[in-house]
């Protein structure tokens, strides 16, 4: 962390030199060419430059409302009550959703959701949230105490790693990540001076976790880190893989013996498509293993921004602690009070989605049948995308089982390869900027989110709409076919 | 950052030991005994315990919600509609409402505020955040690309803040922050490992920044410290002060010749009362004074927790931030980005307070009305508040000029001084308890702010509903008196 370079000789006190040096060398994605293209493209087509194609087909984020999904109707009532009281009066809202925003109100100071809330988040709404677990882990008990509201999943992963940043016995502290991996975890690692430890999830068995690479990757990294935590994320974010009980009681034990706290990020728990995939969380599977296992330090990632509400914009999120030194636990609220509150909409939008309408309740039908219609569309995405891209030479790709997200590989001509080290690019990289330039279909590169030395992917989200989604899986189907005819 | 101690002894991996070293001193305020106290007294009150008092009059943080202050109607309309479009066919909605609400879905992405934005915020809504300052700055321009908004000011803050934690000449950075302070600097700076420069604010002549003392903080630091940055809080928090055009001149001068980053909290822009002051921005000031003054580094945080709206639960802010070397802000970007974007409530709280209703407009009168008298009030509260304390014997306070506190000094008597020293506490941290616990009135006591040693305070808030507040300071001075008659 040791700086030398003069400043005096740099007119900026805060200059590249003397910015805090594990910020210098983040690159998370704002300047990947491809996002750089097509905000280039955007703004070209705006302004009326011609293009081969009248729109662009956006399939980088996981970001439902931006790709025409429509919100959860109960829940846009109780916050636009919420919000503006006065509506308490309207008859054409539902009775429940009346009720429901009297409620939260009352739990607000001074009744108005502009006071702020408690650091960890509103008590009634941990409560609910604690409920949530309890049901979603069959009666599993969840302590509400436990539980922690943040501004989205991401600031609360955020805030955990930043506990970890500590060297142990003169080594900095190491967190075991898989690849291909979500690369908030790459960034975030980074920017608090974490170790970061790659294990490689097995394409060849749909992504799974093996034993023996994560036993590889700890004993290669204990070299230089102190191994912390082992980040999980089930189910699989690029890879739309969920994890067996068995796979998960292997990675358990594996924790257990190397005494690493499990970050399960979670955030897809209610994004499951394969008819003989469970969603099945870490805190049941250790409990049910029961001791030692019961007694592992985990954390649990849940958000309101996918599953069927994907309200990203709202950013409320929450984590289940279990195991942790009250001590830590402690530091980490004062950590989190000094921002004084989660966003109060976040909180509120994960009530509901903790504490939906039960049947028998004005809004139950309503709320039943648009939250099963995303999913069960979701559902038949997941399926359309695999098969598409199975279907086309050169692409092979594990089923979507759950999450957003396809991610599969090509098997670039030696040709292209070569094309793409002479212009000192990655392959994929490339491939998704001529992708984008010939076509309007922007997807992300495998190499963001890692990959297998020799192995190119890209990341592809299910979330246009239907016909959409068709349309796009077709125009994509053309150009590769001609791309590989022009590299054979 | 190293940490000897064995882990292996300790059961959990995440221990007291293995914590992130910044993190295990903080002490922010979640623990000091007047508010554990404060919320042992709600839950028996809750549960019907006797009490000399029948209720808590809190006068902790600035919430002007949880006081019982009514939210604005036209920013609570645009909030609901945009929540749940459907109401733009309510015919109890104004025309302006609607299309303000219309033209903010339009900027979102599938038009729903459920979607990311750009990490920095939506264009549009830092637009209208650059024509506000330009407005507020008499004509002076403000770049819309310099304006980023975040999670409310404190996120934004520490985010800034965080930029600075590099060892610069084999020295910490270290950060000049007034005493008394915002507790939420003290510990940002632990948490990012910054030294701590403080300088005492001039209670004889209205808390002014004193030059003199500003070289001499400065010069002490320089033996342990590479200074980087001075925080000055204007409107003051706890102080109540406004700063003078020239004592803002003498600052900019002593941070040019200094290289000192200018790191304006100016959330209380709209919070004047002092006939005689005025608000005048640092960015002002330094564009002003011309060059080399107007190429000085300068962040000035701005919120919506504060001002006419209070709208503190939705947490909006965001930074002006002028003179950033390209490099540092394309990293800040990307440390940003890593949290996808801020909560999209709060960046439309933010747009209506920088793009409020005009003349002609429906939502205009009422507007006005409702705005004018909150900021009535809250001037008739500041010289109620001052006078009455200035009234007590044993207490004096400075005018509170601006934001929304009263930082009252207490002239303990020698024989409570010395009853506190026999039971290990700082006299006014005793006395806050006493306070609470014998009338239901919680301040704050001065030391968690800071001041010179010797003295005493407390923090007083001036939202209460005038009523209540009459009560309150009626109460209060009761109890005062007979205070100083027990220990005279």
């Amino acid at each position: 962390m040791t700086m030398n370079t003069p400043t005096t000789t740099h007119s900026k006190n805060l200059n590249k030199y003397t910015l805090n040096p594990y910020f210098r060398e983040l690159s998370f994605y704002i300047s990947l060419p491809v996002y750089v293209r097509v905000s280039e493209i955007e703004k070209e087509l705006q302004s009326g430059v011609k293009k081969p194609f009248k729109k662009l087909y956006k399939s980088i984020i996981g970001d439902c409302h931006a790709m025409g999904q429509i919100p959860i109707t109960f829940i846009r009532q109780v916050l636009s009550i919420v919000t503006y009281p006065e509506l308490l009066r309207s008859c054409e809202m539902p009775e429940d959703v009346k009720s429901r925003a009297k409620d939260l109100l009352m739990a607000c100071a001074g009744h108005s959701i502009g006071a702020y809330t408690a650091p960890f988040g509103m008590e009634m709404v941990r409560k609910h949230c604690a409920q949530y677990i309890t049901k979603r882990d069959e009666g599993l008990p969840s302590d509400w105490t436990n539980i922690i509201l943040g501004n989205g999943a991401t600031s609360c992963i955020k805030s955990i790693l930043h506990l970890l940043q500590c060297e142990v016995n003169s080594k900095r502290s190491g967190v075991m990540i898989p690849v291909p991996q979500y690369p908030l975890y790459q960034a975030a690692l980074k920017e608090f001076n974490l170790h970061q430890i790659n294990y490689y999830l097995d394409e060849s068995s749909n992504w799974s976790l093996e034993v023996t690479e994560l036993d590889r990757a700890l004993l290669e990294s204990k070299k230089v880190s102190y191994p912390r935590a082992i980040v999980i994320i089930n189910p699989g974010n690029p890879t739309g893989q969920v994890l067996t009980r068995k796979n998960m009681e292997e990675i358990v034990k594996f924790a257990h013996v190397n005494n690493l706290i499990i970050l399960a990020d979670e955030v897809y728990q209610q994004n499951i498509y394969d008819d003989n995939s469970e969603f099945i969380s870490f805190k049941r599977v250790i409990m049910e293993m029961g001791l030692p296992y019961s007694e592992i330090e985990l954390v649990s990632f849940m958000s309101c921004s996918k599953g069927y509400m994907g309200e990203c914009g709202i950013r409320g999120g929450f984590i289940e602690i279990v195991n942790m030194d009250p001590f830590v636990k402690n530091m980490y609220m004062e950590v989190v009070s000094s921002l004084l509150c989660p966003n109060v909409m976040g909180q509120i939008v994960l009530d509901l989605v903790c504490n939906p309408p039960e049947k028998g309740e004005p809004s139950y039908d309503q709320f039943i049948l648009e939250k099963s219609k995303i999913l069960n569309t979701f559902k038949e995405k997941a399926r359309l995308v695999k098969e598409t891209f199975d279907s086309i030479e050169g692409i092979s790709c594990n089923p979507v089982q759950g999450a957003m997200y396809a991610f599969p590989q090509i098997h670039f001509p030696p040709k292209f390869i070569d094309e793409a080290k002479k212009q000192s690019r990655e392959p994929d990289d490339l491939y998704t900027v001529r992708l984008v330039d010939e076509t309007g279909i922007c997807v992300s590169p495998g190499s963001l989110f890692g990959q297998q030395s020799g192995t190119y992917h890209f990341r592809n989200t299910i979330l246009h709409q239907t016909d959409d989604l068709k349309e796009m899986l077709y125009i994509f189907k053309t150009f590769h076919e001609n791309f590989i005819k022009i590299y054979s």
